[in-house]
């Protein structure tokens, strides 16, 4: 099962090149860090804060080529923990069909950070993380 | 009229934020730089030499959204200099459809690149900076 979260913290340190997010669940108190890069974070950050920029950054491109193709981002995912490295899902409706794409959770949480996606993680993530 | 260009050169200086790389005609000796930033150029280096990561970085995770959604990218077009700053378009064939997508010219030749997708540079570009 899939449980709603939260992006209930962005900390970033400019000082170094590895910054954390904090996802928490909705319903609960169960949250845990992820690390994520320097570029991500600041998407993330920016992406939350509705602060538009002249020209396009990358993930405001992504979001572009998704609705011009079509599509709509309708969740994200965190989907699995393998090897201290987490995984996730960006899930597409075009059309009939849910498309699924394979995506680091800091990807995919700065689209889902800019179009208001709702954000899950799977169970068995909190499940291996001893939560 | 577009002129068919390359890539010519890649200079990473990691002591700035501002990066170069310099877009030549194939047919002749115009060239010109365009300053893009650090995480766009480490992409394109990477995408251009072919390094696959065991994760998507978030130009990979572009080419895998336009892959799953039916798309192909056909052309990289420079198409615009205004006030010092470069446009530029991505070409998306989907189905029956040209799809053109608004994109800084960083991430759409770093598109481009893992693609080798040919990229472009409008006449008139070439004629406002005088060359």
């Amino acid at each position: 099962m899939d449980i709603e979260v939260e992006l209930a913290q962005i900390i970033i340190n400019e000082e170094v090149d590895q910054q954390v997010i904090v996802l928490r669940e909705l319903s609960g108190q169960r949250a845990f860090p992820i690390v994520i890069g320097m570029p991500e974070i600041l998407a993330i950050d920016r992406r939350l804060k509705g602060i538009a920029l002249p020209r396009p950054l990358t993930h405001d491109l992504i979001e572009q080529v998704i609705e011009q193709m079509g599509g709509q981002v309708t969740k994200v995912v965190v989907n699995a923990l393998r090897e201290h490295t987490f995984f996730a899902t960006i899930h597409i409706r075009q059309g009939q069909f849910d498309i699924e794409i394979d995506s680091r959770p800091s990807d995919a949480i700065a689209m889902a950070a800019g179009l208001r996606t709702p954000l899950y993680v799977a169970e068995e993530v909190f499940d291996q993380l001893g939560l």
